[in-house]
Order: C-alpha cells, then sequence, then structure tokens
C-alpha cells in the first residue's frame, strides 16, 4: 500500500473503522495522485484495515486513473451503471461486514449517503475530515517542490500585474492582461478567481473587481494564486500608484510591520494563535486593530484553503512541513486596503518563504 | 410573496410539506435575486406553506441581499453564531411543528443534514430538487433578455479566437486571448473552462487544451461561455485552419446538417427525444453514429448543465420558453473532432437561436 493510505488504514484500526470511503475530489487526488472532476459523477477510493483499496470511476476515466499510478483495483462505471452496487459489491468481497463506515460529511450529499444507508442499513457513520486534515498536514519534497513552482508562477503573475498598471486602465483589463501572460506560459488553471482592486474598491475586504479605473493616488491591491498540478499559491501584494497619502503610506508600513512580526514568529513548537498575534499585536498598537477583521491566514496545498486556520485562538503547535498563508490586512472605508500576503513551510528552525516578490512599498509614477 | 415563492409554496401544500430549505447558491440565487458564494458558511432560504420567508446568509452579505430586492426577513450570522440554531428558532417562531421538511439532497452535505436531524428529530426529509427544476425550466422575458447578451458575448468571443488563429500558437494563447478581449467587456466569469481544441486534441470529446499548436489543416473546436448576471451561455464552433481533407469537410456537414435537423425539429409539443434524433439519425445514417457518444444538449440558465437533458430516451414535451443547448458531434480519433453547438429558446411556434455566430465551414488561409 501506499504510505498514505496505509497511515488511513492506521487510523481505521485504532478507530475501529471497517472501511473508509473518501469521495472529494481533492482527497482522492491527495490517495492516488489522480486529480480529476467527475461532476455529477460518483468518484471514490475505499480504503480497509487489511484488504486491499479499489477506487471507482466514470469508465471514460479509468485509464487516466491508471496512468496517474493507482496501481490497486479500479472500478469503472457508465452511465448506466449503477455505482452505489458496484461498491456495495467490491466491499462485500474484501469484507463480511460493515459496524463503521468512515464518509466526508462535509463533502457527501444527502442523496448520495442515503444510497449507502440503504446498503448498509446496520453500519453508523463517521466523519473522516479530521483524519484526512492531518494526514494533508505537512508536506513532503514533492509537494513542496510543487508548491514553489504555483508560488513563483504567483510572484511572476504580480510583477505582469505591476507591469501593466496605466492611469484610465481598468481592474479587468489588469486582470486579463495577468491571465494572458500567465495562459503563455501552461497555466490552466487560477486557485481562485484573480483580484485586482483599486482605491475605495480594495478598501473593502470582499471587493470585487470589476471596470473601475486606476486613478493616480491609488493603492491596488493584488490577491491571485496559481495551480500546479494539483497545488495552490496564494500571494497579495498592494503597490501605490503614483504618490500616496501619508495616511495610506503608515497604514502599508503598519501592515507590514505585522506581516514581518508573524514571520518571525514561525517555528516547530510555537501556536497558530501566536503566529496570528504577532501580527495582530502590532496593529492594534499602531491604533488599527478594528480594521483587521480577519484570519492571519490559512493552510494552503491541494486546496487554496485548507488546514489549519491561523486564528488568534488556534493552539495547533506548528510542525516542520506545515505551509499556510500570512496575510494580515488594514481596510479604512475610504482611505486605503492594504494586504501583504507570502506563503510559508515551516523549517526544522523556523521558516521558509515561498512568495518573494519584494514587499517594501512600491510607488508607481 | 414574489411568485417563484409563490409558486413553491403552493407545491408544499399539495405535498404536506411543512417548510423547504433552499441552501444551494444558484436556486437562492433562483428565488431571491440575490447571487453570493458564501463558501462552508451557511446560506439558505426557509420557504413555507402560509407563513413569510426567510434568507440566511453571513453578517458581511446582509445589504448585499437586500439590496438585490429581498424583502422578507434576513437574519445574518457572524463566524461565533450556530447558524443552525437561528434557522431552528426563525423556523419555530412561524410554524408549531415539522412533519416533512424539504431539502435539496444533492446540495446539502451529511454534516449539515445531521444538524438538522438533531434539530428536527421527528420530521421526515424530501428532495426539493424536482420541483425546483421545474420552476426554472421555463424562462422569462428578463431571464431571457439576460441569456441573449450572455449569448451575445460567447459570439464575440469565438470570432475572437478565430481572428487570433495563427500557425505555431497554443490552444493557451487563443484561450489567453478570447478571455483577455471579454474582460475587456467586463465579464468577470466563464459558464466553465474555455475550450480551444486544435487537431487530434479535438478529436477527443474529453480533450484538454495546453500547449498543442495550431498546424495547417487542423480542425480547431471552440467550446465556451460566458456569465452575465448570473446566467450561462454555451457555444462550440469547429472551423479549418487551412484546407482540411475531404473526410474532416465531410464529418463537419455531416454534423451541421445533425444540427440543423435538430433545430427545425424544435416547437412546443415537440419531445426532447425527437430533438436528440433528429440530429442523430441524420450522423448515424452518414456512418457516424458510434462517433456522437454524447446527448443532443443540456438546459441552460443560472446554471452551465441543468434541466432539461435532451436525450434519445426523454419524454419531455417541449413548452414556450425552455432554453436549451443543441450540440450534436462527431470524434474520429485521429481524424477529427467536429462539433457545432448553439443555445435556443423555445418559441410559440417554433425556435429562437440565441447564437449567432456562422456555422458554414469556415476555412481560414
Amino acid at each position: 500500500m501506499n504510505e498514505r493510505i496505509e497511515k488511513l488504514s492506521q487510523w481505521m484500526k485504532e478507530k475501529e473503522v471497517d472501511v473508509c470511503l473518501v469521495t472529494s475530489p481533492e482527497n482522492v487526488f491527495y490517495l492516488s495522485g489522480f486529480l480529476s472532476d467527475p461532476h455529477e459523477r460518483l468518484l471514490g477510493i475505499a480504503v480497509f484495515q487489511e484488504a486491499e483499496p479499489f477506487l471507482i470511476c466514470p469508465a471514460m476515466e479509468k485509464n487516466e486513473a491508471k496512468n496517474a499510478g493507482w496501481n490497486y483495483e479500479i472500478i469503472s462505471h457508465s452511465d448506466t451503471d449503477r455505482p452505489w452496487e458496484l461498491v456495495k459489491a467490491a466491499i462485500s468481497s474484501r469484507i463480511s461486514s460493515i459496524h463503521t463506515a468512515s464518509i466526508e460529511k462535509e463533502h457527501l450529499n444527502v442523496e448520495r449517503y442515503e444510497s449507502m444507508l440503504n446498503l448498509f442499513p446496520d453500519a453508523s457513520f463517521v466523519p473522516a475530515e479530521e483524519k484526512l486534515r492531518l494526514l494533508r498536514l505537512k508536506k513532503n519534497e514533492h509537494e513542496l517542490a510543487t508548491i514553489r513552482k504555483a508560488c513563483a508562477l504567483a510572484d511572476f503573475a504580480v510583477q505582469t500585474g505591476i507591469e501593466e498598471l496605466k492611469e484610465g486602465k481598468t481592474e479587468l483589463d489588469i486582470i486579463a492582461a495577468i491571465e494572458f501572460e500567465l495562459k503563455k506560459k501552461g497555466v490552466t488553471a487560477m486557485s481562485f478567481s484573480t483580484m485586482v482592486l483599486t482605491g475605495k474598491n480594495a478598501a473593502s475586504p470582499h471587493g470585487n473587481p470589476g471596470l473601475t479605473k486606476i486613478a493616480k493616488g491609488d493603492l491596488v491591491l493584488f490577491d491571485l494564486g496559481v495551480i500546479v498540478d494539483g497545488y495552490c499559491s496564494d500571494i497579495t501584494r498592494t503597490v501605490a500608484f503614483g504618490q500616496v497619502s501619508g495616511k495610506q503610506t503608515e497604514i502599508y508600513e503598519t501592515v507590514l510591520r505585522g506581516q514581518l512580526e508573524a514571520l518571525k514568529a514561525i517555528k516547530p513548537g510555537t501556536a497558530c494563535s501566536q503566529v496570528d498575534l504577532a501580527a495582530r499585536n502590532v496593529i492594534a498598537e499602531a491604533g488599527y486593530g478594528e480594521y483587521f477583521p480577519h484570519r492571519l491566514g490559512h493552510g494552503l496545498g491541494i486546496s487554496v484553503h485548507e488546514y489549519p486556520s491561523i486564528t488568534e485562538t488556534s493552539p495547533l503547535l506548528l510542525e516542520e512541513g506545515m505551509v499556510f498563508t500570512v496575510e494580515p490586512g488594514i481596510y479604512v472605508p475610504g482611505i486605503a486596503g492594504v494586504r501583504i500576503e507570502d506563503d510559508v513551510m515551516v523549517t526544522a528552525d523556523g521558516v521558509e518563504i515561498l512568495t518573494k516578490h519584494p514587499k517594501d512599498l512600491l510607488i508607481i509614477e
């Protein structure tokens, strides 16, 4: 068995789980290397304590699953098959009865759950999320190498956007240029909808890009990420288009000081809350506490938002190999919206900053 | 009550459903005009037989929901609230007990379902999907006007792509140019990942665009759609880059004849199966039946794939106001992949074709 499935089996033994059915595309990818969006069709991996796992997928994807490196049984179904009956038969051929099944309760919908209840009426169902989150928490060398590539492309994308800034261009014009250059480099998917927000639009933590034009004296905020081989990056930079006010500059410098303090706090054994508070305290002491309304950051990997959450109350201790974002922000309506975000990895004795675009306030004349 | 909610209440009376909780962003938008992606936060509308409906949404979206035209109660929740308890209180203030609740079983996840089971342990839960599908089936004038705008932008996008074709450019280069020009027109979202497939890549119905270069003698397939104010378009055109072979031309002409026959078959009272078969028979008679492996089309509106499915077995009768795609295709590995897709609306006595880009085989020299 591959190492990840082995760890899941080990957990199942401890918890007396007879079968774990993993159905989210992210976790199927994590366990198998097979990245697929099956839409409404059934995709899943069944893992057992001792028996061999199997993968079920739409018939037209069987070869791709095999090519992705899945060496165990693949059960494929066409649109006229009843996939849950195939699942039941495959499970029944491996184990004689199910007392406890584990499923992704945040992913599985009620319709599918009812199919499972019908097939296994005596089983109790426990959530698989917590264990899968923990498995994905620490990234291995291959994952890190992939995330580094995604981060390098995010740096490139921000630089492209900065070079495109010109009075009268709209936010969407800049986004168009960024994604145009990324596609020319072979990027097929962004981690989320690219954000370029200028002036007042950037001063809301929930602004949406549109036809607002870049004007002199604006702070322009870029928030974007790139997916490489199934792994996400996520970067935010804020730059000044022309001379900005003393107040805007003060806000920028405060966010940057907070961000640098948070980065300094990162090392194995530190609680997530301490990293959040390292930035939050700087911002609060400068009088902007109420204008930093969100958590410091979030885990990053196959999902752009994954475990852990870096909040002021999280007791989780950092460990080598964890990857997350550090992204304090200050949003003062009508005055400025500034966020500075890096992706970081916890190292043996500190932190590696994976996004490398410069952070000193850039003033574009 | 608004007309859509009124119809849902009417159905609830017939089915003796005490409360219907709608949670998919698409159906919340349909019932309220409020278009939102709440990610992991709870968004929903509760509808009753007689009592006033309410909407529950994240606190930071309350104003947007109101501005979108929701005139009933809005219950907003912050990240420290327990949203299901707010839902329970709001329901209990309206009706004394729940025997039957209706939920979107294909959308609601097990975690949320278990929250509902805890709050309403004596209720039985029935699916809401079928009724919501039927409500959304016939589009009104406002919806049609919006879809027409989305279709006009899809026409523009295909034309942009055609003008960008040049030997040595990659599929991703062409997609980059299309989306660049759309963003300059204010388009913020596509209906799905834009497809530009050339040569052998187009000959698979599941090809993915990449760094394949446009070459003389290729058929190039464009499949794309644009979202305007929450409504989708979806168009496919296939063009010849340079002179193509007699076989490729024959395949193209066969698909086109099939597509035109399907369009001719559309009028109120015709079964969906007859529309599918009008195209399928042309293609089968030309000897390409086995190379047309998918349904003729799908409903289109708030979702890019919605009810109904236009298949060779669907007995559903067409009605004025239904909007769907007509997209036969022939994919012969190594030789050609051709698909031609229009979005259409059923009129009082026939069909209005909403996508207008020309369909005669275009040979780009």
